[in-house]
């Protein structure tokens, strides 16, 4: 595109730069932003900045967090001897969104992905092995999507669990809560044929 | 959304206040740019602060110009006698990407809209009469889409420029060139035949 302006022409590519954002878009973005008032602009660089350059992460579940020690890591109530594997923070908001869960979480930052230049070196696997090898944690559960990076890292960080003896655990795979199973996908339908459970168990577990 | 830094949260609310990015999209464009060097972010950062604060429009035709008169209007081999009404850059960019046109434009900064609570007051409108009233334009060119705002825009100019005697035109509605007449909708087929042209003039302008 051609525009009039270098300073529009700047502003677009570094917007063009976010994941899903194409030039049209940016262009639609940044004229927006030139029709509010210019505080508007200054704020969201502002907040941009200050995120970018003073964001810390929890020592000890690596989660996004204002102080050194996050506010479930913190929390004397939650329960020490269980730890989610989860992918980013954006899992922690949907698993505390649920209230089930009195544990605490490690943030590995990413999936194993050949694809994109990951490795187990780039996650925070080490310090996970650690907190396992430091025999507080009693069980491992893993909360990966199930594509084939999760299932890669699952199965990476149960090999580097597995001579402590902990046990470990992966949230359950099933037809969803009010789904029909007419229109359930056959690897899940078959799935949560092969792991049942007792019909007892999920009279305990729903929610209440 | 409950997130557990104040840094993040501010992030994310900036970010969402853009048209057409929710919370969520926010979180995931902030979550990216954290994965990111940190370059990137002050980039842009930078790149909107400086649009936003050192932005100039062209004195003659208000498009966002680098300089006071914009590469357009101080070209001089662009004809001063033609000028087109546009809404904004957008419209200037597609209309000089066809390559047709060798006039000059006049960008009104938006449309007529008493919805959005945009009145003529708050378009570059009177400087567009100036222009008239001074003689140097012989065809004032309505380019702007075909809504309701639009079509009240243009008709609000109009008679702000019949004193003047100028001729005023709108760009041909039509069927798109390559379109089968039966997908058309039947607003602008029935436009297409009651201002149909002779067919001498379509063959001399095809663009070639």
């Amino acid at each position: 595109m051609d525009f009039s302006s270098k300073l529009l022409a700047e502003a677009v590519d570094e917007v063009s730069l976010l994941p899903g954002i194409g030039k049209r878009t940016a262009l639609r973005l940044v004229l927006h932003l030139l029709k509010q008032p210019q505080g508007q602009t200054l704020r969201l660089a502002e907040s941009l900045t200050a995120l970018r350059s003073q964001i810390q992460f929890c020592d000890n579940c690596h989660n996004i967090s204002d102080s050194p020690l996050c506010d479930i890591c913190s929390n004397p109530n939650r329960d020490d001897s269980v730890v989610c594997v989860v992918e980013d923070i954006r899992d922690v908001m949907a698993i505390e969104h649920t209230a089930q869960f009195r544990g605490k979480y490690h943030v590995l930052g990413g999936k194993i992905s050949p694809m994109e230049g990951i490795g187990p070196g780039d996650l925070n696997i080490e310090s996970l092995v650690q907190k396992v090898a430091d025999g507080i944690v009693k069980e491992v559960i893993f909360a990966m999507s199930s594509t084939m990076e999760g299932d890669t890292t699952n199965f990476f960080i149960y090999k580097q669990l597995a001579p402590y003896g902990v046990t470990t655990t992966t949230i359950a795979r099933g037809i969803s809560v009010g789904d029909e199973l007419e229109y359930a996908d056959q690897v899940t339908l078959g799935r949560s044929i092969l792991q049942r459970i007792p019909f007892e168990s999920s009279l305990k577990n729903n929610g209440s």
